[in-house]
């Protein structure tokens, strides 16, 4: 494949031009949370619309939504190939506390091998690989292998607010045969990860009410119902002794893991030491019979994200609050369906709740889990494609978070999404220092021509008809709850 | 008597200034909790001052202390007449949620017969019924039938931190036969009341700390253990489900009431219903066997005063935090010692907490349960003084607060405490939208007046000798814990 070599050949000949285009792209202060630095979104949209179009990309537009603006660019010329649609995103978490920063999050400097500033790895040096890829292929073939459209959004660290609007409204603009994205961690340098499957998520709030008014503990303690400790005796009810949920038919539509696959599991997956480490913490916990990488990836859970009631300052206060909440986060797995998560959850607390509280409870966020079939062809693509960019094939690992992005395009595009990540354990996403590990920069690159010439390579006939079969391509799916 | 019918005459014809007085005083927010409102206290501390000196006291003194400043006056022309110490607090509970106030808690107006503000009942207004009492006296007369000295702090609702030294130096100053203290409440405005017991008061803080940091609750929810729902379960477990606490050994010294104790309590005391009201909580809740006015009496008590841990602000962070801790705050009867509860409770508690979390306890506070004897001439003089005051004689109730002053008085001074107040069930102490009803401030000065006035003419022949026989007027007393 001389487009490729050729390809390879400009990207190591450019590399400190590549750099210096980074640094450039970190140094905007592109933080979504909060309206201080809309300027810094709007100019750093503008920066990246700029590059698309110097990279060569056609249609490439800074498009407006209620929040920050998407930039959109493709190339579309190569009929009877695949399409791939690229995401990412341009903004960034918060930098504070700014200091705890042994250089300014957003002057970006070189330390050894390492670029370091706010968005390096999350996500701006993770999605600029596509973006030098396309840019080596075209400058030096004039060519890209397959089509691509680049989806770029500027709120994925506040929820991705505008995107479903968005995606829905472009829905045949972006069609595509698969997507790709670049924002998950690689085990280490020469150890990369397709992540396979990620927990969907479901966000309650419940609050109680008991008497009318904060009361003195003193005049009325032993004879009223505190919220407090209502909550507190719902809570425990939560889980049972061996770490499961007690709430009745919670695990029905939990799907079993087969003995291979928990061996899969188990010798690629990271052991127990390691994530305690990684968690800071001495012992486990959790559901019995499985181990820490299971419980906190294939297995469902509950966490208590905040409790709030009553007085939290310095000494005493003696009261009974009148209210009590707690932020709850449930994390589900195939084929639980956080609607019917939510309505098992409610019916189990208003049985369990005393009458001598009044009980509300909010869902405020559900997003289904989501699983990525091993033998979709962008996935066998990612895999060839890893082999030859970083030297080893890429092992599946299985995440315990959430990507609504993934359900959306799922959902709207019935397209599965390729988990390819470039960033490393250590390079602190969301923390002060965080870095980009450059050589994984350069082999992302060089991972992206691979991944884009190997579709081709498959072609288009290999791909499902997705209308047709949806649910081959990504295994799980249905409504996203309210 | 003359002098006291010249003196009501004067309260009468006073009425609008001592309400605007009043006023003046309660727009200081003398908050003590925290060191924000220091100046607001020091403040407050000196216009108390230049009042009791415009009252005609003597030896007015702001005595400073390592935290709040102590005002001090007496009056002390009246040889062979008892002495009689008036103890209040000029600090204030801090107002939040400020919300909730129909008007700013510092910003005191009278709507219908009440005074709104914090503080306006606990204890500012009751204890300017003292202040007012003496000047009506003074300035029709120009003397006073008994000796007075007055000392009113500044901390005490944050437990007096620096009474007890103040009172130990100061003892000789403020020998005194009798106290009094109006800071408790009667059961309606023509329904007086003294109270004759009082619980014991031992406040904890216990803190649970596991994984080093907060952890992603997507990417460790299930592996590791949440503090907040190793908090709750250990809260959940402190009671049983017939509301009894289930610490072992806690009832052990709980006194049992006698039948006639618990006939004369059913008769004078709050019904079931009027407690649930006062509350504004539609059911009642806790130990059973006993009527809600027992429950919080006579019987010991747990509340949660507080939560914290987590995200609690608005929307979803999906967090598992490092750190909960919670507020607990026992009431205790006799003779159960706040020490040795303490002990059991950490007994306990350790025995019941996972190695999964690192616990501390810290006691904040610790006051010993209270009883006055009926028969001490103070009593009787209080009794008389209500009736002329109110209208009423009063009944003897038993309160489930605790005033740590009253046991400081016993152990240091060997002198009972009159708890002469004149608090309505509804003025809502602690809470948001305080009040005080102001004929309970006129009515209260009146009785103030009655009270120094019966208390000459039973004279100091009748009261005791408390060196001899201190067990005689506080029936329960002891070491206080720390």
């Amino acid at each position: 494949m001389p487009a490729e070599s050729n390809g390879l050949a400009y990207a190591r000949s450019n590399r400190a031009r590549f750099v210096a285009e980074l640094i450039e792209f970190v140094r905007f202060a592109s933080v979504s949370a909060g309206p201080k630095h809309a300027r810094d979104i709007s100019n750093c949209a503008a920066w990246l619309a700029a590059q698309l179009r110097r990279v060569g990309l056609d249609r490439v537009q800074v498009l407006p939504t209620r929040g920050a603006p998407i930039v959109y660019a493709d190339w579309l010329h190569a009929p009877g190939r695949p399409t791939v649609l690229i995401y990412g995103h341009y903004d960034v978490q918060p930098a504070d506390p700014i200091s705890e920063w042994q250089s300014p999050p957003f002057e970006p400097v070189v330390r050894g091998d390492n670029l370091f500033g706010r968005g390096a790895a999350d996500d701006k040096g993770q999605m600029f690989t596509h973006v030098k890829a396309a840019e080596c292929l075209l400058r030096t073939s004039g060519l890209l292998p397959v089509n691509i459209k680049c989806l770029f959004e500027g709120e994925e660290e506040i929820g991705s607010t505008n995107l479903p609007d968005f995606v829905q409204r472009h829905s045949k603009t972006l069609k595509a045969d698969v997507a790709v994205l670049s924002d998950t961690r690689m085990l280490a340098a020469d150890r990369p990860v397709i992540t396979e499957s990620l927990r969907g998520a479901l966000s309650l709030e419940l609050e109680l009410r008991g008497p009318a008014h904060d009361l003195h503990s003193g005049n009325f303690g032993g004879c009223v119902h505190n919220p407090l400790q209502v909550l507190s005796g719902i809570i425990a009810r939560l889980h049972d002794r061996d770490g499961r949920l007690t709430i009745p038919g919670f695990y029905d539509r939990v799907r079993s893991m087969t003995p291979e696959q928990r061996a899969y599991m188990a010798k690629v997956g990271p052991s127990d030491a390691e994530i305690l480490s990684d968690a800071g913490a001495e012992r486990g916990w959790g559901e019995r019979g499985y181990s820490l990488y299971e419980r906190s990836t294939v297995r469902p859970a509950l966490s208590v994200n905040g409790i709030s009631g009553g007085y939290q300052g310095p000494g005493v206060k003696a009261v009974i609050p009148a209210r009590a909440s707690a932020k709850l986060n449930f994390r589900l797995v195939p084929d639980q369906n956080p609607h019917e998560i939510d309505q098992l959850f409610r019916a189990y607390v208003r049985r369990i709740s005393p009458l001598t509280v009044r009980l509300a409870i909010r869902t405020e966020l559900a997003t289904q889990p989501a699983m990525v079939d091993r033998r979709h062809p962008g996935v066998t693509a990612a895999v060839e494609a890893y082999k030859r960019g970083f030297g080893n094939a890429p092992v599946f690992l299985r995440s315990g978070g959430s990507i609504p992005v993934v359900n959306l395009f799922q959902k709207i595009l019935a397209i599965p999404t390729v988990l390819m990540g470039f960033a490393l354990p250590d390079d602190r996403l969301h923390a002060p220092n965080e870095k980009f590990h450059l050589p994984n920069f350069f082999n992302g690159i060089a991972t992206s021509m691979h991944f884009l010439t190997e579709l081709a390579r498959i072609g288009l006939d290999a791909f499902p008809d997705h209308r047709d079969t949806p649910l081959s391509l990504c295994v799980h799916n249905g409504e996203a709850a309210r």
